[in-house]
């Protein structure tokens, strides 16, 4: 998509002359989350964190998770009673490529001038020029996934073209993009090897919005999504987990991996039910063989990963 | 409904001991909008502003706007360029009764503990107790809409029950409910006369969210919603009216409830083609008629309303 | 809705400079359906024509057929082989009126400028002005049900507002409207006591959309409505009735009123079974009665109506 | 409707001669349930049963009933952990008037002629004629509510026109229906004076199906009926509750009723906030009064109760 | 999915102590079948039965079906007035992999204790042990399609992870899966060369259900589905063939794809319109000319299949 | 498909005794557009026509619009106020495969037999056979799409089976398929290389229809579609460009390909954020050198195409 010497974004145009005079250091988004209320609402973040204040899950976990499934997931957050953070019914542009990194967040709402005016006043104020997708995009690290709340929108929600998926593979290495809302370019995004969630396709370019907030709380679907969660994505949906999490649904998937592997050699041998093997073996002889593998399979996992 | 004795948030049920300390004074929500924000946003409102500083379209001017319709509504603001001011897709209470107020703004985002937690604690030191759906209706003024975004959530996105739903009515005075979620004891609710849009019934209380926003700008539909806007609700839809341009839709109303007076009276006499007529008479006499019979309407109309 | 000194339909408007040279005379529309066809298609017909050649069903059966139900009409079309008749899915503005009339039929299409150019050249030329939803309106007759395929346009696909409302009920003296798109000014609408049936309601009038064809064949839902067919509308949805088959449709009506009048009243005598009495009476002393109950039935039922 | 003289249901027609040698007493359904699973299925009913055995919730019962809303139902069955008993989504034939009455459940499916025509074989054996949605009609008592699975079908899921409402109507005393599938004869339907809740509404005849159960276990929505559960519609849905829970439900609606009335009483003095007073008073003065205001009132209404 | 230790079907849980006495052999199901009515109802099939007396398609058919369409079962069906025995809207697992195999049928409804304590207690009492979905999947043979009447179900509604679904196969022998309702671990499942139909995907284990019948009558869409039925699933969606039809339906397809072959042979060779040659020849010549092809393909076909 | 010696399409059955006697040259459709009719409304056409009049975008067009995707033609279409021209939701047969061609058009409506009987005749009388699905198959034209209105319709909406897809393949070389409607045959289909765009899939024959059109205007989505529009279709969905567009659009798409190169050369390299690059480079010699390489890059591109 080329648009050169033209400004698709119409609806972003605005007059200064009518804006009211900006006494106070003036905040570039009509929905702000200072750094300090983003610290204290993830207070629980065992990690590090980003210059820009985010949770920063540690590079090794996020390789870790790219092994996990939607299921893995779900079996830990269920016990914590975190039941709202899933989301699904995506198009997902490479099935069977996980996506796996930290969430930034961003948000977009209808455009209305009156309110818009006097954001992109500030922002000229404070960032020196207008406010709108690519400054968002500007923002991001490596290892993120941008996760976008466009409301759903088909026509004119289409957070990028196959240029800026191009360089959002770029600056996040291969992170990823969910957005409630659309891409276009399809063809061309399809070409390249970063994982993708959207709800639809257009041929607009984005239009009638105004963005609203970057890394502040979002809602995708029934999940309030926090700046800094690890974001997991497969084959069924995205999970976003809250870094508090993250270390035990990592080991918790270990176990269920030779759990797996052990049932599935099991049930290959043909000589039993499934109820006498899964979800846990029934006889104590069996039982005891399934320990016995679970936890020679655990040490060679470990022994593996430390001589990493 | 009756809640006696048992707490049906239990969702909401917090431990302070995990608690971070809170070195800052704590602003009791997830998402706040401070009040020089909310009125540098709302800069051109041309009226007064409530204690809370949300633009106050005056009395007499919402009570002109009884008589407005969507159509009316859609007309000025089309010609301002503000297209996504209107929500639709609703059920309406009382079909055939007006529903005009100012908007008090409530936002809802699925609950996530470590998220509420924090806020909950905040409000504590805050405002002294817990945040809920009611926290927000208690600070209802007369001449309120309260317009909740609820994400069009059912089950356990119901704002109000029949109790509270009298309550609101007491509280603005009959001046309204938006919801994008739903409500419950419908039976109980239908027989109090006041205005409600809502996108669906559940018997179920409010629950598995949290309450993240007052007064600050939602997104209903596609609509950004601000503190203050008019709400004009018909048999069609909601409007949202921007302060800014109440005055001329209410002035450009008067002539098209003439206008419309007129164009039936002149298709009743059945001499003429629709085109002869509407939406401008084609013939330099009839449009004479037409004039003199607006001007003389108009003047009738202003010394009515003077005559108050 | 006042249109006053301001041109709504923006995209209807064109430059005739870019026009090729019609050299022939020029048909008003993009689709014809010259009367020859209109008399050949519907060559069944038992009935006189309207002066431009529809089926002119009498006023009597008009009359008639406002006692009609969806399901008698369903009794015969269904005998008949007809299983394509019926529409559904529609707001019903008045219910419990029944809908009774002949079609007068209109369709749009998309705009796209380089045909609706032309098109509206052809107009110029033929009938000196342009073609929009009133060039249709204009021309509807007493009897007539104005029948509208505007492709579930909903945003734009307004057919009428109240003003047009007003009229329409005024030159078909009460027919009725079936529009597959939209109408505005609901609340205005809902005060005259004339039939009608829209998929849904909005507040933009009529737009970017082309009149493309007036009393041609439309497809209404799973209908290929005919101009002059009987269009029975009720509670359920809207029929639409070849000229051919009114007269035994009615006649069967009669029976079917007698035979439900007979067996409700048998009913209330509480001493039988559903199966003893309907659909038709098991017992042989049962089934004379009720024949001899029609029969008397239908004397008085044709003797009154002769009276009249 | 009238169908004398001609077969609506064609499908339902079979040869005897294909049919193989029933050497057993013959059921005449596909599915059964027979009497004393029915017991043991509904081994907590408190109550007597009906000659067929469905548990009889008391009639004085039923007519206290007529005061419920489904969140008085919720609330007791949710405490019981009964979460699947509600069902919505229905159009409500007369909004305002509650529905209260015992199960008796019905099954189709679609049919299939091998299946059917040993069906109606067997029927034949059993009871002396062929199966369809009149055997178990006439079948009703008064009291019940027609509760039946047409698995949502449409277009000949029409479980009855108007003259077998009337009868449902007699038969019942007013009972009701529930429908997962359709009605005919809106118009007809919508003049008598009892509670009904169906999916949709076609002109068809029921056909292309097969009865297949009475008074079995049946799935409506998310709900699994039982035969002689207490059904309650009111303008939201329906509510099935099992025969151990209605005094409990009965009871604890006494006092919600009464917990309503003051809350409201409270609220309308307007001297107090909504959490002042609900979901409980929060000062212990108020709490004081309110529970003698219930004490009071329970004992008025027990005594209004005894002295009927 | 791992579930070693913890017990996710919670609401399976009962106390046996209310439980009424229970006094005769108990069945295990809430709905059951027995296998006389099993092979009353199916007194059609011409072929051997299971041990549990469904229909048994012979293994040399199932094979040759590898090569049917839904388009040549719908030919012999639609002939017979076998209408309702297609079901699609699924997600297809491996597109372009035909399914093929004997129906083996499982029934869920949503659980409701007061029912499932029962039949789990009837349930110890005949089987030992408790129901659920792998009391049905221990019992699959070779050959068998499990297919499972979930109700659409979407969370809590996955009848299968990646472990069972790795059993299914193995018991099946690549048999394959129809549900409506759900899966989990699609990742995992998709590795698995199984064919398999669902219609959608959630990461929660089954749970809020009952299991409510084995190998009786169950509705998949608008399919009444016997045990025994061949199940032919191909790109589009899924037959149910009664046994008595495959034989004709086997060889009808022989001459169809001998039809085609010849057909878009011809078309190839570019000198015909298609009406000349499709759907039947319109030359004598022509015609004569396949009719010679198709008894030459058809002996070839019979001798190779002979020949095997 | 094979349907020798049956007639599929009953409902097309027609007796001609009862037929009026036809005075006039009839035409063999319902709805007509003349030639003169095709010419005056596409009089913008730049290019030759073909023989039956519709525009010809030349061979080498259709080659070059190869490379072109959705976003390309809506740049061009927007510019000229064309919003109506795309068309998407379909199952796309081969993502990644783009279709070109020439629009021929072909409408169907719901089949009544009092029109369908006069169109029959009239066909009969002036092609001498009857009209469906195969009379506009057999007049495509290479280079052409073959573009069917079937109102959305599944079950009988199915325009072509393999062979007659293998057929349109043959005829079109390639060109590919549009239909608001369904295909049959699925697996069959799948393996023809060529371009199809479909609603749904179903094993049903075409039926219950009549064919009312060929060439004429019909509407796709929300597309008023031409003959001889410029039909481009890639993984989004369809354009159908107006031919005195081409040109424009694929000069413009070639600018943007090299533009695209450029941008996604730079973010390779890394040191760039996007907004100093995308849309347009933010310092001058930036934009200088994009400048030098799209002038560059257009030479060689020109010279390459020359050079063919």
């Amino acid at each position: 998509m080329k648009l050169i010497g033209r400004i698709p974004f119409l609806n972003w145009f605005f007059f200064f002359s009518a804006l009211p005079l900006l006494t106070r250091p003036a905040s570039p988004q009509l929905i702000t989350f200072p750094k300090q209320e983003l610290i204290d609402y993830t207070a629980q973040n065992p990690f590090d964190r980003l210059p820009d204040r985010r949770p920063k899950v540690p590079e090794a976990m996020i390789e870790r998770a790219r092994d996990l499934s939607s299921e893995e997931v779900w079996e830990v957050l269920e016990e914590k009673g975190y039941n709202n953070q899933y989301a699904d019914g995506f198009q997902v542009l490479h099935a069977g490529k996980t996506m796996v990194g930290r969430a930034f967040t961003v948000q977009f709402m209808p455009v209305r001038e009156d309110v818009n005016k006097v954001a992109q006043a500030k922002a000229k104020q404070s960032i020196g020029k207008r406010l709108f997708n690519q400054t968002a995009i500007d923002m991001l690290q490596p290892g993120d996934v941008l996760v976008v709340d466009l409301f759903g929108k088909k026509v004119g929600g289409t957070i990028v073209g196959d240029n800026l998926f191009f360089f959002v593979n770029q600056a996040t290495k291969g992170g990823g993009l969910v957005v409630d809302g659309s891409v276009r370019d399809l063809d061309g995004i399809s070409e390249i090897d970063m994982p993708a969630y959207f709800r639809s396709v257009d041929p607009t370019p984005i239009g009638n919005v105004m963005l609203t907030g970057i890394n502040i709380p979002i809602r995708i679907g029934n999940v309030t999504v926090m700046p800094g969660d690890l974001v997991v994505g497969d084959r069924e949906g995205v999970y976003f987990v809250p870094p508090q999490f993250v270390q035990e649904v990592l080991d918790r998937a270990d176990e269920t991996h030779i759990h797996d592997e052990w049932t599935k050699k099991k049930f290959a041998e043909g000589k039993y039910k499934s109820t006498e093997i899964y979800g846990s073996p029934s006889e104590p002889k069996l039982k005891q063989e399934y320990e016995e593998y679970l936890k020679k399979r655990l040490d060679e996992i470990h022994k593996q990963r430390n001589g990493k």
